[in-house]
C-alpha cells in the first residue's frame, strides 16, 4: 500500500503520475477484499467505482465542491480517498467507521440515509443554494446508479435540475446495468442500447483511438462519428438519456479509464449548467469471485474468505429463506398467487419464485410507490400480490398503500423483512416504524410471527385473506427456536410458555379464569410483538423466580387489537408491551388506545425503541442498549411493579398520580 | 339537453351523427357550467376533457376496458357518460356524487384516490393481470395530465410498461401545459416545444389539412412530414415522449377535434402493446370566466354566478390568506428564508412570495419527494426552506422527511394546509394523518395554532429553529374569531378561557396550583390541539354548567409534548385529547405514552377521527357525526366522568376493569 498511504486527503492524488494512479487503484481494490472480507460490506459496488471516484477526486474540489453519493454505500473509496483508510477495521462495527456517508466522520460528506434515489433532489437543492448565496463557482456532483434511476425520486429531481439552465450539477450515472440484481424496465433496455451500440464497443473493447481522444465521445455511431468529423470535440452531444428534459449528456465513458473519467469530469465541469456524465462501470470489477458471482457481484457480502469469496461459518437458515420456500408453496397451490419486488429479488427471498413462476414475478426496478399501487392494479384485475420489502422501505410507500391499496379494500400481502432493529447497516436500514404506519391504514391487519412454524402459518393466513391489505413482518437473521404455546385463546391469541411451567390460566381462557390477583402475588401481562417473544419469556422466567405473576401473550395479529388482549389486560395489575418498532403509535399504544375506548385503566407501559436515529451496531448490541434484552425488561418491570404500589414502598396503591 | 338526454351509457354513444355528437359536447359544457357553479367543484379540468372523454368512450368498451383517470377531478366528463347526470346536483354534498371516481357508483369506476400520479401505475397492474389470466382482448385505458407526469410514480411506472411489450395499455396523456398552474421543468419544456413546433401549429390553427387526414400525424416538422411522404400514416412515429423507455407515441392530437381524436384511439387500440397518445386540451375550454382567468383556468371553484364565474358570497379571510401574507414579511426580513410548492402556489398561498421573491421561490411540479429532499439540499446550502403542501400529500414525502431531512437535522419548515377534516373532497384530501407520521420523526417540532394570531406567532417561531425540521399545520377555511389565553405557562402552553370567567388554576401557574380535587368536583383537563380550540371551550362551558371543573390547554406546541401537560394531567381526575386527525398514533396517544413513561396514571380518554375513511361531506358535519363538535365532546365527557366515579353509579372508584 505504498501509495494509498500517502494519501490523505484528495489534494493528495493530484501530485500522483499516470502510473502511480494506476497503481493506486490496484492497492485500493486489494484493500477493500481485504477489509471488506473481515467486516462485512458493500464489496462489489465499490469494486467498480474506483477510477471513477479517484477521478472525481482529482478533478473536483471537494468539499467545496460537494459529492453526493445515491444510496451511499459505493462511498467507501470516498472514505479511503478523504483520511478514513485507517478506521477500516471498525466498518460497520458498534464505534466505528459507518457503512454509508456520515457527516460526523468528514466534512466531505454531507448526507447519511441509505434509501435509493434521494441524490439528485439533494443536488438541486445545494446548486439553488449555491445559487442564491452567490457561490456561483461550486459545482455539485452527484453519482447515481442506473438502478436508482429507475426510483420517482431521481425523475421528479431531473426535471428540477434540467430546467435551472445555469446551476452547475454534474450526474454521475454509475452504469453497471445491475443494482442489486440486473436493473429493470425501458430504461434498462436504453441503457442497454446505448452500451451496445457498435462505437462504443470499439472504444471499450480495442483501446483508446484517435476518435476517443477526448475520452468522452460517444452517443448513437452515425452523430457520434459526425461530431467528431465536424471537429465539435468539445461540444456536448445531444442527450441520449432524458432527451425530453433537454439534459445535456456526454458518454458513455469507460468508467475503469482514469483518463477518459477524467476528461470527460472535467468538460462537465466546465460546463455552465446541469449535465449527465454517463459512465460505464463493472460491479466487482477485478476481484475473480465477484466477477463469477453473476448473481449478485458480490452487492453486500458478510464476513468471507477474501481468496475465495465464501462466507466463513455455515449461515443458520433464516426468515427469509423460509419465506422464499413457503411463498413458492403457495404459488403451486394458487395460480392467483404473484409476487413483486422493488429490484430486491435476492435479499427478499423472492428469486425462487421468479424461477418457479416466471409469469406471476415482477420486478419494478427500485420503485417502491409502483410497487404497492401496481399490486392494486393486480389485484383490482383478480390476484392477489405479494409485495417483498425491507420495513424500512415501505416508508417509500406508505401514501400507496393508504390511498391506492386500501382505500379499495384490496388484497394486497405486504411481507417486511428486515423489521425492528437490523444492527449494522445503521439508522436508516432500521425496520422500526411499519407498525406504526400501517397502524394507520383502515381495514389492514399485521402478523408478526414470532418463529419460523408462526411465519409458515400467518403467511398462509394473510394470502387467505381476501377483502383488505395484510402484512406479515419479521426481523433480520437465523430463524429462533420454535416457542411453544400452552395454548391459543379463541381470536388467535397465543399464552406461551416460559420457565418449564404453564401459567395458572392456561385451562381458563384468561378472562374469566382463575384471578391472579387473588394469589396475592403482582399480577403483570407481557405482550410480545413477534420476534420479542424469546425475550419476554426469558423476562417472564426471571420476574417468575421473584415471586411475580406473569402471563406472556403473543397475538400474533398485532394490529388490529385481539379482544382477549384487552380482556387479560383488565385482569392484570400491569401491561407491559414489547416490541421492536417505535414506542410513539406502536402496538403498546394501540393496546392503549383499546383499553381507553374500552375504559380498562389497568396500567400500561411500553417496551420500545426509542425515538431516535439508532447508530450502527449489531442488533443484540442495540437492543441491550435500549434495555430491550431478557435483564432489561425484567429489571424494568420490577421497578414498575413497585411505583404502582407492589413490592415497594411507593405511592398509591391505585396508581395514579404517584409521580406528579 | 336534448342529446344528453339520451344517453344513458356509453354504448348510446356510438348511435350519434358526427353533427350530434358536435352538439352533445356543446350541451356537456353548458351542462357543467349550470351544475358546478351550483355546488362548486373542479370545473375548468373537465370543460377540457369533453370531446376526449367522449372519444375515449366511443372508441374503448368500459368497464372491459377499464378507464383509469388520474387524480380523477376530471372524471365529471364520463360520470355524465356513465348514467350519472342526473345526480349532479349531489356533487360533492352528503351523500351525493363523488368529485372523484369511486366505485360504488358505477362500474365503471376503477379508483378512487385524488392523489395525482398513480393512474399509470394501476393501469400496469391491471394489464398483467388480463396477460396473466388470459384476457388479452382487454385494453387498459389510463388518462393523466401533464403536470402529473412531473411526479415520480409515473415514471417508474412508465419503466414498468415499457418494459411490458405486449401488454395492451394506452396511456393518454392530456396535456394543457397547466396542471394546478403552468407545469414547470425540463418535461414541461419539451412538451412545450412539442406543441409549438410550425406544422402541429397549422394543424390546430387552420383546421384539418389532406396531412391530417388520420387526425394524429405529428412530432417534429421533418419526421411528421417525412413520415406523410413516405404513406406511413398508420405507422408509429418514434417516441418523441419518453424516448428513454422506447415507449411508441403518436401525436400531438387535437384534445378537442373528435374526429382526431378518434382515429387516435382506433389506432392507440389496434396496437398490441403500450402506447401514448399525446392530447392537447385547453382548460376551462369553451367558458368565457375560465378562458379568462389566466391563473388557473377554474380549476376548482366554489358556488360561484355561472354568467360571471364570480364567487357568490363574500369569502372570509382564510388561514392560506394569512399564512400567505406572513410568509412574505418573514421574506422581507430574511433572505435565508426560500418556499417550495409542489405545483400547489396557488392553493397554497405561495403565489404571493414567489411574486415578491422569484429568486427565492421554487415550483417543483407534482413532486413532494423531491420538495422535501431538495428543501435539505437548501438547508445543506445554509438557508432555511419553508415548504408549503396539504396536510394529506406530506404522506408521499414521509420517508424524504424521516430519511433526507431529519436523519441530517436540518431546518425545514413545512406548512401543511387543510390539515384535519377537509370534507367535500372526500376521503382521500382529508388531512388527518400528518400528527401521526411527523409524531415519529426523531427531533422535529409540530405547531397547531388555534387561530390566526397563533398562526403568525407559531410561523416565526418555527422559521426561527435551526437545529431541525419543524412543522405548522391548519385546517381549511375561514379564520376563527381569536381565542383568548387566561395565561401561558413557562413552556409556551396556553390555558384558555371560556365561560366569561377564568380558570380556578390561573395564578397558580397550574401544575402546583389549588389542587381541583379538593373543590370535590370531577376536574377535567381538556387538551385542545389546533383549530379544535373553539369547540373545547364551548364543550367547557357546557360542562361548566354541569359542575364539572375543567381545564382547558392548548399547547400550541403538540409535539413533543410539553412538561406542564403533564403537570397538569397529574392533578385532574380525567385527561381528555381533542384533535381532528386520527385516534391512532395521534396526540392524545403521544401525551399517553409520556404520561405512561412518567408513571403518570391518570385516565385518559381520546376524542379525535377514528381509523377508517370519510366519506364527503361538508367539515362541520362529519365533526358532528363523529361527536367532535362541542355537544358532543361534553356528553361523552360527562359519560367517562360517570364512569371512573365521578356523578354515576359505575365501577370501581380506581378506574379499573370496569369494562373487563
Amino acid at each position: 500500500m505504498e501509495i494509498l498511504n500517502r494519501i490523505h486527503t484528495p489534494a493528495d492524488l493530484r501530485t500522483l503520475s499516470d502510473l502511480e494512479l494506476e497503481g493506486l487503484a490496484e492497492e485500493i481494490r486489494e484493500f477493500l477484499v481485504e477489509k471488506v472480507s473481515a467486516t462485512g460490506g458493500h464489496l462489489g459496488p465499490n469494486l467498480g467505482v474506483i477510477e471513477l471516484t479517484i477521478a472525481l477526486h482529482r478533478v473536483f474540489d471537494s468539499p467545496a465542491d460537494p459529492m453526493i453519493f445515491d444510496t451511499s454505500h459505493q462511498s467507501y473509496v470516498h472514505k479511503i480517498l478523504t483520511g478514513r483508510a485507517d478506521r477500516f477495521d471498525s466498518l460497520r462495527q458498534k464505534g466505528g467507521l459507518s457503512g454509508y456517508t456520515s457527516r460526523s466522520e468528514s466534512e466531505h460528506d454531507w448526507t447519511e440515509s441509505s434509501h435509493a434515489s434521494a441524490s439528485l433532489s439533494y443536488a438541486d437543492g445545494l446548486a439553488k443554494a449555491f445559487e442564491i448565496t452567490g457561490q456561483t463557482d461550486r459545482t455539485v456532483v452527484a453519482v447515481v446508479g442506473d438502478g436508482a434511476l429507475t426510483g420517482g425520486m431521481c425523475w421528479e429531481a431531473l426535471n428540477n435540475i434540467a430546467a435551472g439552465h445555469d446551476r452547475r450539477v454534474v450526474i454521475v450515472v454509475n452504469d453497471n446495468g445491475r443494482s442489486y440484481s440486473p436493473t429493470i424496465g425501458g430504461l434498462a433496455e436504453n441503457l442497454a442500447s446505448l452500451r451496445m451500440q457498435p462505437f462504443y464497443d470499439r472504444v471499450m473493447e480495442q483501446g483508446k483511438t484517435t476518435l476517443n481522444s477526448m475520452g468522452w465521445v460517444g452517443r448513437r455511431t452515425f452523430e457520434a462519428l459526425r461530431a467528431v468529423k465536424e471537429g465539435v470535440r468539445h461540444s456536448v452531444i445531444p442527450s441520449e438519456m432524458f432527451p425530453e428534459l433537454g439534459m445535456k449528456y456526454i458518454g458513455p465513458v469507460d468508467g475503469h479509464d482514469l483518463e477518459s473519467l477524467e476528461n470527460a469530469f472535467r468538460y462537465a465541469r466546465e460546463h455552465q449548467g446541469p449535465i449527465i456524465v454517463h459512465c460505464v462501470t463493472e460491479k466487482g470489477r477485478g476481484y475473480a469471485p465477484a466477477e463469477n458471482n453473476v448473481a449478485d457481484l458480490m452487492h453486500s457480502t458478510g464476513v468471507m474468505d477474501p481468496a475465495t469469496g465464501r462466507a466463513v461459518g455455515i449461515p443458520a437458515p433464516g426468515w427469509t429463506g423460509l419465506f422464499s420456500t413457503d411463498l413458492v408453496e403457495i404459488g403451486a397451490e394458487r395460480d392467483d398467487v404473484v409476487a413483486i419486488t422493488a429490484a430486491m429479488a435476492g435479499p427478499t427471498g423472492l428469486s425462487r419464485f421468479g424461477e418457479a413462476y416466471p409469469d406471476r414475478f415482477f420486478d419494478v426496478g427500485i420503485a417502491e410507490q409502483h410497487a404497492l399501487t401496481s399490486a392494486a392494479g393486480l389485484a383490482l384485475g383478480g390476484l392477489h400480490p405479494v409485495v417483498a420489502v425491507y420495513s424500512t422501505f415501505l416508508n417509500r410507500a406508505f401514501d400507496q398503500l393508504l390511498m391506492d391499496v386500501a382505500l379499495l379494500g384490496l388484497p394486497v400481502t405486504l411481507v417486511l423483512d428486515r423489521a425492528g432493529v437490523t444492527g449494522s447497516d445503521g439508522a436508516s436500514h432500521n425496520g422500526v416504524w411499519d407498525m406504526v404506519v400501517t397502524g394507520i391504514v383502515p381495514g389492514i391487519r399485521v402478523a408478526a410471527p414470532r418463529d419460523g412454524r408462526r411465519l409458515s402459518e400467518l403467511l398462509r393466513e394473510a394470502t387467505d385473506i381476501d377483502d383488505g391489505p395484510t402484512v406479515v413482518r419479521f426481523p433480520k437473521g437465523p430463524l429462533p427456536d420454535e416457542l411453544t404455546a400452552s395454548f391459543t385463546l379463541g381470536d388467535g391469541v397465543d399464552v406461551l410458555v416460559y420457565s418449564d411451567c404453564v401459567h395458572p390460566g392456561e385451562d381458563s381462557g384468561g378472562a374469566d379464569g382463575e384471578d391472579p390477583e387473588e394469589s396475592g402475588a403482582p399480577s403483570v401481562l407481557i405482550v410480545s410483538v413477534g420476534a420479542m417473544a424469546h425475550i419476554a419469556v426469558a423476562a417472564a422466567t426471571e420476574l417468575g423466580d421473584r415471586g411475580v405473576d406473569v402471563t406472556v401473550i403473543d397475538p400474533r395479529w398485532v394490529i388490529p387489537v385481539a379482544p382477549s388482549v384487552l380482556a387479560l389486560a383488565a385482569d392484570h395489575d400491569l401491561v407491559v408491551t414489547l416490541e421492536d418498532g417505535v414506542i410513539h403509535g406502536g402496538i403498546g399504544s394501540l393496546i392503549s388506545e383499546a383499553l381507553d375506548a374500552s375504559e380498562i385503566d389497568t396500567p400500561l407501559r411500553r417496551l420500545a425503541v426509542p425515538e431516535r436515529f439508532l447508530d450502527h451496531a449489531s442488533r443484540g448490541e442495540i437492543l441491550r442498549e435500549l434495555g430491550l434484552d431478557a435483564d432489561g425488561v425484567a429489571t424494568q418491570v420490577d421497578s414498575w411493579l413497585r411505583t404502582i404500589g407492589f413490592g415497594g414502598p411507593q405511592t398509591e396503591p391505585d396508581g395514579r398520580g404517584g409521580d406528579a
